[in-house]
């Protein structure tokens, strides 16, 4: 085995700690992890740990970083190249969705980057919270040169997740699009819409937004909590992509939908319940998405780096993860935290 | 005002009464209703009537028959045409919706054929279970000469009420097609699929309705309290068109949709709750469609004539009506009761 330095949860705290990583197998790199963003879904997997007791947790399922050895069988990699991982580490390879490279709806589930079991050892995976992970190199992207590497890393799972429902649902030149929630999904969502072209409306609780929004490239903002704006909004948006991360209620969101459009759930996930009468009238559809495979996330990098895309993060040292969640807890952060690795070396 | 002869709600029983109905205004057809199909709308709508207090209520919204005199505006039709009205007799023809030939969404809510408020006196409608109606022109389809006027009474409701959500997902040769539930609305539905070229399948409870299946051009059935023949049919269909009209668990029939695929409602509606995941995992969509527009309305009668497409009724006088709701009620019917209203002259 190898050992690296993390950060673990010991409850809803994380605290550093020595991890071990396996021995590379013939397909494995090893990764120096430099950034790993800071997702909502670490923060409720920290929230929800049970302590000293719990499973081990290591969170981080964004981040990039740099080749430092391969496996003998690895060809994609050689060390000294710039890498980046995302939420999924491995996936059965044979299912019809695994074949249509749809690894993150493998029907044997995908193994997570943590909180995963290893498909060859059954162990636990252990995220990017740390300073080296081992990969197959199959779910490691070469990261383009022109990306810069901390405000890359959260291409790979905030990027991603809405990159798949915007080309799936065909947003182009001339699409409208709305985004609700502008966070760590939504800001990216704002500018991936634009750059595919979109006209792209932010759609937000208050104005507070508008100068950013238009910043990132929306070009109108909706107040949802002003009922004329939004009625004056009604049946506007071919697709409506719905970042908000907190239970809400969809009715208002699907008012907002052309006829034949569609609100996509990105952010809060669980159970959701609409009338069916708010998908009736308009013929309108309820979508989600989540996570990518690895074909749109290679081509989601590629875009990027033709784009100039990459998120607005807060860069902090690792040694701070715990203020980065608090304050993520708290919606305070514009637009992504990234923990800078360094500091563990 | 003129008179004539129907079926009223006192409570939930149907009692035959006297109705008015209102003069001709200039772009109306006054129309002789032969034949009027028994819709599950009209069962809940007797249900839930409270007595001789309550509102007037006289259901039907599914009728064939022929014009008996027209308005000095009317040019569409002639005295001896046959004529077909559905669930809808007026809309603002203003909005967005109406302009778009979806007068089934307008935004200040159709007219619906019973139950509704006259836009003009701000009467209550009443229904099709009479011998006659008064309708706008505009909401009266010339029926086709090749339809049995008796079968072809429920494509008015039930048919477009499936011809939308199919026209509407691109349903065509190849298409990969389940209808869930086979009764007034489901065994429309699979001629329909049929004749347009999808590889259609039923999804039932039981084999029973294997034969009829096929009968109805089915390709396949699946029989939904079969665990292995569900699993089987896991991300098999591009659409699924459920039909059942009883509340139930929405996620098992998600999970028979492919990728990209959509779970489309006209069956239940009221508030449906899913987890989001079901529709993440293969980026799946959930939709609803009830009723027509104008032109898609006009489509429907067409394609049936040409198809030779009618429903599969069990028609009788329209003094058993209350035997059929409650029939209807057991779903003791195949596959649509249609009341032969000559008995009322």
């Amino acid at each position: 085995m190898r050992t690296t330095t993390g950060w673990r949860a010991d409850g809803p705290t994380l605290r550093r700690a020595t991890l071990e990583r396996r021995d590379l197998r013939p397909d494995d790199i090893a990764v120096r992890v430099d950034y790993c963003g800071v997702c909502h879904t670490d923060l409720h997997a920290v929230r929800a740990h049970t302590g000293a007791d719990g499973p081990v947790l290591v969170p981080g399922h964004e981040f990039t970083g740099v080749v430092t050895e391969a496996g003998r069988a690895v060809t994609r990699f050689r060390v000294g190249d710039p890498v980046a991982v995302g939420n999924i580490v491995d996936s059965c390879g044979a299912c019809a969705m695994c074949r249509a490279g749809q690894e993150n709806f493998c029907h044997e589930f995908p193994t997570l980057t943590y909180g995963g079991a290893d498909r060859e050892d059954g162990t636990t995976t252990l995220g990017g919270y740390s300073r080296e992970y081992v990969v197959r190199e199959r779910f490691g992207y070469p990261l383009p040169a022109g990306l810069a590497p901390a405000a890359a890393a959260p291409l790979l799972c905030a990027g991603v997740t809405v990159w798949e429902p915007l080309r799936a649902l065909g947003v182009g030149p001339g699409t409208r699009v709305a985004v609700a929630g502008l966070g760590g999904l939504g800001h990216l969502a704002v500018k991936l819409a634009v750059a595919l072209g979109a006209d792209t409306t932010v759609v937000s609780r208050t104005p507070d937004k508008a100068a950013d929004a238009h910043r990132l490239g929306a070009h109108d903002l909706v107040v949802s909590t002003d009922p004329e704006q939004m009625a004056a909004a009604r049946d506007r948006f071919d697709v409506v992509l719905d970042t908000i991360s907190a239970p809400h209620d969809l009715g208002r969101y699907l008012r907002l939908v052309a006829m034949d459009g569609t609100l996509s759930l990105v952010g809060h996930l669980g159970a959701v319940t609409v009338q069916a009468t708010d998908l009736l009238i308009g013929r309108k559809k309820l979508g989600s998405a989540g996570s990518g495979g690895r074909p749109s996330t290679a081509a989601l990098l590629d875009f990027c780096a033709e784009h100039g895309i990459t998120a607005d993060i807060e860069l902090m040292p690792s040694a701070r993860v715990n203020e980065a969640l608090d304050r993520l807890g708290r919606n305070d952060v514009r637009y992504r935290f990234v923990l800078d690795l360094s500091d563990l070396s």
